[in-house]
């Protein structure tokens, strides 16, 4: 009889995760109680959030445990219901951690469309990540047609969809990204504007080049130097959308930033944002962007670890860059 | 009979500024063409913002340039008018220079009360200085009646009336200020729940006994250590409204912030903002500064210097915060 395999936090990193940091187990597949369902998972999603909840630290949500489960979304299919807003055979995607089948109560379930697009979608481009780019570029950062929207990480899960939306909303989409590879991507497969590779030449000059008129909107993945680079070609009223840190998230000392003061001198607003702070945008986001998916208005890449067992070294892969567009693993 | 007297800008300041960056030259009182006003200036306002353009380099103004009166703000009083909105014993406040007599057209020039409150108010608390404390404070920030407002450079002209409105509105109210006479004046004359000299002790540990329960509002004025030390007591959804970096100034590498991950995980919202932007706000916020200082509920302290040949003086002095509440020159 197939059992479930879980991946649970073993110990707290101290700088890069290691895989020693996971441990794998393998344990009874669970029977749903009352008011409860069982979801075998067929895909895991790996994001940097879950970096954050592998530290004892404050942070805005609590830290997983010593020997929990690690938490991640995941998206599956209904195998047993005790719970009546549930059926088998749907399919749902959610909370559903690094795990093959998952008990849930239902909370935090959100039911998707198989027919619609790819069921992996919903943890990419028209899930969680989909949604960040929809409300960090749309609602916090609110670009009008003819500005330029910069964004870090520009081949990632995120990034890549802020960009499209960037060109959605007539603007002038510009990324950032490391190596020739995903810069090329991102032009040539997303239709961005233009790309920045930081690892190649100097930053400052390249982006220079990459937004003669400056920057009106930046999406901020990375940190460091890359958001002092930014800094210096903010416009007057420029608005940063605060996503991710992902450059420091492995130091042990924060990078900062040394441009303060071009926020002050040039009146911009900086806001950091969770989406699962703006459920009133949520749904919204994420029907529109299915639905430009199904239209082929936004495109998406995925880069795909084959088995739960992978999980820990892709999602250290992911951490170091080694992805192009959205991680994920494939359990089924 | 009398000469007009200026003060010029002569060079321009690497690091500190010294008096040696200033001219000043005795010239012919000038006469008003058609549609023109003569000033006779009684006192000189001296300000932060002034640092910036004795600058070249790119800032929200234009920087003066060498050998160009410096700006500021004055009040005096019109002693010649060849404009019709304007007549001769009228007193009015507005950009008139580092100068005992200003030729004006008109422009940016207000028309003020005397005998509500004394004019030297209409530089100060109910002035530029006080409206940038009531945009910053009530607009951007938005305090909420039993939040923590932290504001630094406290006792200043701007923060001094920061601490204030935030008591107005419920809020408990803390300033940053280097030494014990402008943390004991903050608390024991404006009113303030409590002060912290960043001077003496450890800031981060002294801020903490401040704020017992975070920091929802903060009103940045200096940048540096104490910007770090807010942003590690940051509350979730913190506002903060940048005014002023007064601690880099002066230093040829800007200092910058270690906590930017703060912003993140509080999903703070950081607000770069000059006043003079918010002219829709200007009016009502000195309006009702006016009513509250003739009331006496907002109270205010003055530094003077006297005569217009001390400007230099007292600016670097300014700067190096010498001054308590507001500084100013008196010219008659």
């Amino acid at each position: 009889m197939a059992t479930n395999v879980q991946i649970l936090l073993a110990s707290r990193p101290t700088g890069w995760v290691e895989e020693s940091n996971f441990s794998i187990v393998e344990r009874p597949i669970p029977e749903p109680g009352p008011g409860e369902l069982l979801v075998r998972n067929h895909w895991l999603s790996l994001d940097p959030y879950m970096r954050g909840r592998m530290n004892e630290g404050k942070s805005y949500a609590a830290p997983v445990e010593i020997g929990q489960v690690m938490v991640g979304g995941a998206v599956g299919e209904v195998v047993e219901s005790a719970n009546p807003r549930f059926k088998q055979g749907e399919f749902v995607v959610g909370p559903l951690g690094w795990q093959l089948y998952s008990l849930s109560t239902g909370d935090g379930l959100m039911k998707v469309d198989s027919k619609l697009i790819p069921l992996s979608c919903y943890l990419g481009v028209a899930g969680m990540p989909g949604a960040t780019a929809w409300v960090g570029l749309l609602e916090h950062c609110q670009p009008k047609a003819g500005e330029t929207v910069v964004v870090s990480a520009a081949s990632g899960a995120v990034g890549s969809v802020v960009g499209q939306l960037a060109k959605l909303q007539g603007c002038r989409a510009v990324g950032i990204a490391g190596g020739s590879a995903k810069c090329d991507f991102v032009v040539k497969q997303l239709g961005f504007d233009a790309a920045v590779d930081y690892k190649t030449g100097d930053l400052n000059e390249n982006l220079r080049a990459a937004t003669p008129e400056g920057i009106d909107c930046y999406f901020e993945n990375v940190g460091g130097e890359v958001l002092d680079a930014v800094l210096r070609r903010l416009n007057p009223f420029s608005r940063i959308a605060l996503c991710g840190l992902i450059a420091e998230y492995n130091l042990p000392e924060p990078l900062g930033a040394k441009m303060i003061r071009s926020l002050l001198v040039n009146r911009a607003k900086l806001q950091g944002f969770i989406v699962s702070d703006r459920q009133d945008l949520y749904m919204r986001a994420v029907t529109q962007l299915a639905r430009w998916v199904a239209q082929g208005k936004i495109k998406y890449h995925e880069t795909v670890a084959e088995g739960l067992r992978s999980a820990p070294a892709a999602f250290i892969g992911m951490l170091k860059g080694k992805n192009l567009g959205k991680q994920l693993v494939k359990l089924v």
